[in-house]
C-alpha cells in the first residue's frame, strides 16, 4: 500500500488539512471524536509524519529563549539561576539575549526566535521600548511567551512579578518614619511598567503624609554611571533632599558616590533606600536597606509555567499575573540616629 | 546555457571537487592562479551557487556563542559587555551559554554548536572540566574558538587573559608587606588554568619571603556559600590566619561574612585582598583592596579577534596567548593601621 499524506487523509475524511494536521498533533482546540476519527484512518492507511515536519511541528528545540536588559544587576543574576534551576530539571538549554535596553536589538531577537530556534520565551522588557508589535508577532505566531519584572500589558499571556507599588509606598513610608523630610526619588524609565508603578508608589506615599512631591525631586537614571551621577549630584546641590529612594541597586550606588562627594553622611546627613538583590548589602558601610524582591523564586515560577505549557500541546498560555511579595531589610542606611 | 554545478567545473578545470569549492569561497589554502582560474570558467560558465549551501558555507548566522561558567560574578559581567561592544558595531548577535560550572552541560552547549547555529564561539571553562575532547572536535570541525580568562592549554587556539601568576605574587607580596605573617589562600578550582597559577603565584611568593605553606592554609571553594563559609570558618577557628588573598571576589566577601561572625576587625586583625571586578569596592566596610583585570578590554580583544577571524574565510586562528596586565588597588581592608 502507498503511504498517504496529510492531504490525502483530509480528502478522505472531509476535513481540511489544518484540522487534519492539529488532531494528529492532539491540539487542544480540535475534538475528541475528530482526533479519533483522524488518528484510526492514518493507522488504517499506515499514515507516516515528515520526519522533518514532524520535529518542527512539536517544537523539539528543546531551548528557551530569556530576553532582558542587562546582567550587571543582581535581580537578573538570581532570576536567571531561577530558571535555569527548572529548565535543567527538564532537560531545556537557555539562551540568554541582552538587549541593554535598545528597542531595535530587542525587535532584532524577537525577529530570531521566528525560526523555530526555541520553543518559548521569557521576556523582561527594554527600558526604550513603547512599541510592542515585535512581541504580539512573536505571540500571533503561537510562540509562547511570559513576561517577568518588567511586563507588557498590551499582550495577553502570563506576568510574573512583584508588588511594586506597594513596596515602594512601603519604602517611601519607611524613610518618612525614620525622619525624612525632602526623599528624592531615583526612577527607572518611566515607559516600563515597573518604572511606573514604583513612582506612582512613591508620589502615593508622599502625598499620603502630606510631603511636598515635585518633578525637580526625581531624576530618570538612564544607566550611564557618569551621567547619572551628574543628574543626582546636580539635584543634591539644587534641592538638598535627606532621603533617597532608589528604583534599582546601581542607582543606590551612583547615590552613595554623590554623598560621598559631597562630603554628606550616610544615615546621619541622608538617609538611602533601594530596591536591591545585592548579597553583600550588609557589608556595604554603611550597610544597605533594601526593598529585596524574591529574584530567584520569580524566574523559577515564570520558567515552570512556561515549560509546563509547552508539555501541554500549546493551549495558549492564561492572561494571568502572578504577584511575588518584596520584603523590606532595616539596614543601617536608614537608621534614625 | 544550461547552468553547471561545482562537479561539471571540478571536472572541465580537472580539479578536485573540494580545490573549486574553496576557491570560489576565496578560502586561504587555495592558490591566487588556481582561485583566478576557477572563478573565471564559473563566470564563463554561468556557475550559480546552491543558496541553501552557500548560506551554510559562508558562516551566515551573524551569531556568536560565549560559553562561560556564571554571570553572578562582575568580571563575566563587564567581560560580556566588552564582547557586545564589538558585536554589535559589526553587526553580531551574541548568544550566551551558562555551564554553571558543569562539565556535562559544557559538552551539551558544545554539541549544539555543531548545527551552524553560531559562526564562533568565545569559551571560559567550566571548573570541573578535566577532558576536553569536546573543544577539540568543535574545533576540529573548523568552529572559530578564543578562550579567555580560563583557558584550555591543550588546544591550539587565540587565548585572552590576564598576568594570574604575576598579580598574585604582587598580592601575596603586598599582603607580607601590610605585615601579614599567616596568610590563608581562598582557592579557585585546581583544574583551572587560572586555579593553578594564581596559587602558584601565592606559594612563590610566600616561599620567596620565607613565610610557612601548607595546604592547611588553602581552602579550594566551590562556589556554594553556605558551604565555603564553613569551610572558611573551620579554617580560621584552626589556624587564626592574618591574612586572606581571595582568587575570585565571591570569597572575598566569604571571607568578610567569617570575620563578621567571628568578630575579627579587618584590617586590625585580618587583612583582605582580592581579584575583584566589583564596582563598589570601595563602598565595603572597610573597603576592598583589589586585584582588578581589565575585563572589559578582555572581552573586547576575545571579540575583536575572533570576528576579525570570521572575516578573514577561516585561516585558522594563531595559537597564541594575550595577556592584559591587572592593577592592585589599594584600599582600606589591608592598610597597616
Amino acid at each position: 500500500m502507498e503511504p498517504v499524506n496529510i492531504k490525502k487523509l483530509a480528502q478522505l475524511l472531509n476535513l481540511s488539512i489544518a484540522t487534519v494536521s492539529k488532531a494528529l498533533r492532539d491540539s487542544y482546540d480540535i475534538s475528541k471524536e475528530t482526533k479519533e476519527k483522524v488518528v484510526a484512518l492514518a493507522n488504517e492507511l499506515n499514515y507516516q509524519p515528515n520526519p522533518h515536519a514532524s520535529s518542527l511541528r512539536k517544537h523539539k528545540s528543546k531551548t528557551i529563549a530569556v530576553i532582558i536588559p542587562e546582567i550587571a544587576n543582581n535581580y537578573f543574576t538570581l532570576a536567571i539561576n531561577g530558571i535555569e534551576s527548572v529548565a535543567q530539571e527538564k532537560g531545556y538549554h537557555v539562551l540568554i539575549y541582552l538587549t541593554h535596553e535598545d528597542y531595535k536589538r530587542e525587535v532584532a531577537f524577537a525577529r530570531e526566535l521566528f525560526n523555530g530556534r526555541v520553543d518559548g520565551a521569557l521576556i523582561s522588557v527594554a527600558g526604550t521600548t513603547t512599541d510592542y508589535t515585535h512581541f504580539k508577532n512573536l505571540r500571533d505566531k503561537g510562540l509562547p511567551i511570559v513576561f517577568f519584572d518588567r511586563v507588557c500589558d498590551e499582550i495577553d499571556t502570563l506576568k510574573v512579578t512583584t508588588d511594586d507599588f506597594e513596596s515602594s509606598y512601603l519604602a517611601t513610608k519607611h524613610l518618612i518614619g525614620q525622619g525624612c523630610k525632602k526623599i528624592t526619588h531615583f526612577a527607572i524609565s518611566s515607559k516600563l511598567s515597573i518604572g511606573n508603578k514604583r513612582k506612582r508608589g512613591y508620589l502615593q506615599a508622599m502625598a499620603d503624609h502630606h510631603l511636598p512631591v515635585s518633578d525637580s525631586l526625581i531624576v530618570e537614571c538612564i544607566n550611564d554611571d557618569d551621567r547619572d551621577i551628574e543628574m543626582i549630584e546636580e539635584l543634591f546641590r539644587r534641592e538638598k533632599p535627606d532621603g533617597i529612594f532608589a528604583a534599582v541597586e546601581r542607582y543606590a550606588m551612583d547615590g552613595y558616590e554623590v554623598c560621598s562627594r559631597l562630603n554628606l553622611r550616610i544615615p546621619q546627613d541622608v538617609k538611602v533606600l533601594s530596591f536591591s538583590n545585592l548579597r553583600i548589602a550588609s557589608f556595604l558601610n554603611p550597610s544597605l536597606t533594601t526593598i529585596t524582591q524574591p529574584a530567584f523564586d520569580i524566574g523559577k515560577e515564570a520558567a515552570a509555567r512556561l515549560l509546563n505549557n509547552l508539555e501541554k500541546k500549546h493551549a495558549p498560555l492564561a492572561n494571568e499575573s502572578i504577584v511575588f511579595k518584596s520584603s523590606l531589610i532595616q539596614r543601617a542606611s536608614t537608621s534614625s540616629i
